[in-house]
């Protein structure tokens, strides 16, 4: 079971569980993010990586984030503390469906492409999160201790990743990551900062980039 | 912040919460049970006490539960272990989405009328994983430390619970208990057994009973 986005994270996440020789089957959420198109980009990565997926909508009524309320302003600069696309437990929803998913199917792993590094502000992203939700899952459900929860990225940088992704054939010029929602990075929100960083320091191009 | 489903359980948590003075909003789950119902009487519940309440869409698309598969038979006597109608994870996911909604609200706490005595066979109603969730919600939260999650019948039985909610006032004619969805009690399944049961040891005559 792997958490796919869009972006390039857990497309990395899908072709490294796939490297491991896990048979792979996605699960995507559509929870009311305004740009579509990721939801579109992760089913084609799916397709790309030979693996069924599942688009599960989800409701999020309450808004308060930049990824789900056009009136909230995506940050132009890198902000600290919390960011204002945090989305309230939203990776503790999607781990949550993952695990009820799993339970059902009897998968024997949930992945996750969170990492720490980048995102530090996302509490939801952070190592004593994930090991608090194994603990919680292994309460909750039957077979809880038979699912390991495993975010392979967890200690990586962007450039690691992308250099992870180019070894396992990630197809990047799949993947999005702009906050905006724009194809071509807009080059000015966190994520489009961390991408052009990531790629810069995996001496790689991106493909998203016209040169 | 209160779950609530329809049932005597949550109905008494709401009353409860109420009577300890919290300004309640209820979040009801449209999960594709098989009897609308419950949503229904759940809103008409909230109503009465005069409280907000939100229903909430969700899907599981894997099914594997006698509450959501017309296929699988709801059990006509009390079952030992897990039960059919176990839907993998489905408090970890209400509570999840409660935890975000209590986030992006700044809730001071989540109800549940979870109770681990008669229905031990669901791992996510245990004392263990409710301890575990509110863990996991300090790790992955911005605001868990102030969200508290409390389940006040955890360790009460359905006698104890209907006799707490008839000196609040519960309007148990509005609850809904039976697996099979019917109006009236099947008398069969094992929620109607435990109503008929907790009505009888309280003392006390269950208004959906004609006499």
């Amino acid at each position: 079971m792997v958490l796919l986005s869009g972006g390039l994270d857990s497309a990395t996440v899908l072709y490294f569980a796939k490297a491991k020789g896990y048979t792979c089957r996605c699960l995507i959420f559509d929870y009311g993010q305004l740009h579509k198109k990721e939801i579109i980009q992760a089913a084609k990565i799916a397709k790309a990586g030979a693996c069924g997926y599942k688009i599960l909508k989800i409701d999020f009524p309450w808004k308060g984030s930049a990824l789900l309320d056009a009136k909230i302003k995506v940050p132009e600069k890198i902000t600290r503390g919390i960011p204002a696309t945090y989305v309230p437990a939203r990776n503790i929803i999607f781990l949550s469906f993952a695990l009820s998913f799993a339970e059902a199917i009897k998968a024997q792993a949930i992945f996750i492409g969170a990492h720490a590094q980048d995102y530090s502000g996302y509490p939801d992203c952070r190592p004593e999160f994930f090991k608090a939700f194994v603990k919680m899952a292994r309460a909750g459900t039957v077979r809880g201790k038979s699912i390991r929860i495993l975010a392979p990225l967890l200690n990586k940088n962007k450039a690691q990743i992308i250099s992870i992704g180019q070894k396992l054939g990630v197809p990047f010029n799949l993947t999005r990551s702009c906050y905006r929602g724009e194809k071509l990075p807009c080059g000015k929100c966190d994520s489009c900062h961390y991408r052009a960083k990531g790629f810069k320091e995996a001496g790689l191009a991106d493909p998203l980039i016209k040169t």
